[in-house]
């Protein structure tokens, strides 16, 4: 492969950026593995003018996709050839690890130019993720406006809808007709968002009485009253928190929304494109946190992301020696019997994946709160339900296996009891322990799963181990 | 609760329509568990002008949410007091277990009314979850026009971007200025897309050559041309899958894209709103089938979900079959010294949770195009030294427990050395299952925890009953 590789590279000197652009994308539309290595091999070769046009030929998008697959030191070969009106794009995109180490290359000044090019929420950004002496030079070597909007950001709480906005907006008073706003907007040209959906209508105390999407402005009448056509927005509170925001954006297919101030006042506008990447990193997180990893990014250390699991394992190492404790209760019987020993894990396991199901959908329910006190008495008796149906049916078949495995049909009828009991314990640890969680204020994707697999656990041994020994002994 | 709920309901029963708008949403956003009481105790008391009044005050979001909420007997009340032009937007928001019942109540008449206020991609939708004969008497009660396009929509594959799309766009010649567009707009009325973001600019033979946003054609004098406006956009092709789709929106923070049929022509556009839903969807499905749950709805019958959760324990059952046969080779070193059998699941168990972390981190980042062919040895040798790290950090807290408790330091050794076995076979499993998966064409997320647990269940009793039967028997 890589020798292969290696030819087609040589070969392929030739291509024009017309060329390069083509072959920058696999057909997954993912960064081409062939093209990274061309990017690579530029670099060795100190092929400067390849270089360059090799990263000008892509998307920031992409330039940012390519740091994150090179090793540090071609990273900051790469990073000398982003021309500096693309520096902004790319930085936004960077993954966390890698745009601090970034932006420690760059110069205070080339960095106030390329934040000056970016809406004022992902400036702010930016800013956050910088050293506080670089912070202040960076803010120094700022046009001043420019300076009080990125501290009027920051002062918001992270991951609120006040970091999340951008503070230009598109405003119109209520008398304005349909073609006063299109002679305004040819006119304020900068002084507008790059790009935005929306033109809010505002009292004179700057509070939003409506919106009209740019498309329907477009479709209407130049002397039509902007308050004829406008229709109700949902307005967006500046401390709403950010999963608030995209639980809106999304039930209501919003594509902005106006953000205002306790006073009802129009501060800033969320639009639809910082709201995607909230869902992914909202959904990513509870993946995640279901498994008991944190995300330590693509580029983090070997001992970072050890140490992002050790926590976790370790709890599941109490856990486990709970369980173990349950079974020394029971040493005896397994000296006498050792089929015991060999037929609890089956208890145990079946019990932890039951479990699983029910909290995984519980987590997910209540994250898009489908799952309230309307529908929860509801849900815990469906579940309760499903586990003894499926407790009964797994009943028989390992009791089944059991009693020809062992020769030993009450075996079988001890091993089948406790199936049911454990996978109704699964139910209901499986749906209340998500519900306890969310009610007491914690993240139940956080922390569920470690409660619930202790009580299968538990239930499992003991219910097992406990009938052998009231049936068996 | 419901004692109180009541007297609150009753007290209530004065609000007009502006405070019950106030009351609808709680805190959260979500549907007040109080409004939907309030739905309740009117179609009790067969209140059919506060049901209406109570349904009017709703979001079509929110209506949907309710039905959700509410059983099907209730359900059928409030169907009757939902207004004909509000139908085709709340139907499109219903679950899918609820909106199959509601089609089968709505008349074809009134069904082909409502599919005509709808995009066609939402129409074809609904028309495909209709049942053979109702759809026929549907689409005969629609317009040529709105058949052939419903028709058209439903020869694309399922998730594919023809599916996805509207075929309303707005379209624009090269040679057209900012002031002959805005012009064709005002007078293009009905024939455009009901919101739209961007105009495309395309060639005679119809094939996309730019896009211009509306916020810039607004701010933008009128005798430009739009050549000279445009910037460069992203077709997407028609067959294209839509989680691709996503990806590609989500990497270029796309709010509309125009697609394309197989000669490159303009045939449609997907638009960011319909994307929101589909990134919900698919790591939805990601966070479920790592469970190993199928989404059966909020609304699935207690044997439908019972269904959607048997097979995959019983795939489990198997597993854990093998794990416990495993053991059965080692009765024999169990019944001499019984700790092993109180010890062996603080093996598999810290084997299964390790190894489910490195997988759902994998699942992660091939889902999200993080991990390549350029980056999967480094990531194979990352995981695999995390492992070893781990391992041997873990191998000495339960070496220690194990030779404390059973006073017997060389049982604390071989647990330890099992430990370190299993730690690296969960960290190999993790990473090597999901893309071995991924290569063969599976999905990562259906199947991959099956696999690694098996493996950390089967090393993991191997390795400490057979170190055990080497060293202390």
């Amino acid at each position: 492969m890589s020798q292969n590789s290696g030819d087609l590279t040589a070969e392929r000197q030739d291509l024009v950026v017309e060329d390069l652009e083509d072959l920058a994308l696999g057909e997954d539309y993912a960064l081409n593995p062939e093209y990274i290595d061309m990017v690579v091999s530029a670099a060795d070769r100190g092929d400067t003018e390849r270089l360059r046009e090799l990263i000008e030929a892509l998307h920031p998008a992409d330039v940012a996709d390519l740091m994150a697959f090179l090793s540090a030191d071609y990273r900051q070969e790469v990073l000398a050839f982003i021309a500096p009106d693309a520096l902004a794009d790319i930085l936004s995109e960077l993954d966390t690890n890698i745009r601090e180490e970034v932006l420690e290359q760059v110069t205070p000044a080339a960095l106030a130019r390329a934040l000056e090019d970016l809406d004022s929420d992902d400036a702010a950004d930016l800013v956050e993720d910088l050293e506080d002496d670089k912070r202040d030079a960076v803010l120094a070597a700022m046009s001043e406006i420019d300076r009080a909007g990125i501290r009027t950001s920051l002062a918001y709480a992270e991951e609120s809808a006040g970091r999340l906005m951008q503070r230009e907006v598109m405003a119109a008073p209520q008398f304005w007709t349909v073609g006063q706003a299109i002679d305004h907007m040819r006119q304020a040209g900068d002084e507008l968002p790059d790009l935005f959906f929306d033109i809010y209508v505002v009292d004179p105390s700057y509070v939003p009485q409506g919106a009209v999407a740019l498309s329907r402005l477009l479709k209407t009448r130049r002397d039509t009253p902007l308050a004829q056509i406008m229709e109700p927005v949902s307005e967006i509170p500046v401390d709403m928190d950010q999963e608030e925001v995209a639980y809106i954006f999304d039930k209501y297919h919003l594509i902005s929304a106006p953000v205002t101030d306790p006073a009802g006042r129009l501060v800033g506008q969320i639009t639809v494109d910082d709201i995607v990447g909230v869902i992914q990193e909202e959904s990513q997180e509870d993946i995640l946190a279901l498994a008991g990893v944190s995300d330590a990014g693509r580029d983090a250390t070997v001992m970072g992301v050890a140490r992002s699991r050790f926590w976790w394992l370790l709890i599941n190492l109490g856990t486990a020696v709970l369980a173990s404790s349950v079974i020394s209760l029971f040493e005896g019987a397994i000296s006498k019997l050792v089929a015991l020993a060999v037929l609890m894990p089956i208890v145990a396991s079946m019990g932890g994946n039951a479990g699983t199901q029910t909290l995984t959908v519980a987590v997910r329910a209540l994250a898009t709160k489908e799952l309230t006190s309307v529908n929860v008495w509801r849900t815990v008796v469906r579940e309760v339900i499903v586990g003894l149906f499926n407790g009964s049916a797994f009943a028989i078949c390992v009791g089944l296996v059991a009693a020809f495995w062992f020769h030993d049909p009450m075996l079988g009828v001890v091993i089948g009891m406790a199936m049911v009991i454990n996978l109704s314990a699964a139910a209901l640890a499986g749906i209340f322990v998500p519900i306890t969680l969310e009610k007491m204020g914690y993240d139940p994707a956080v922390s569920s799963t470690v409660f619930v697999t202790t009580v299968t656990d538990v239930v499992g041994f003991f219910s097992f181990l406990g009938l052998a020994v009231l049936i068996l002994l």
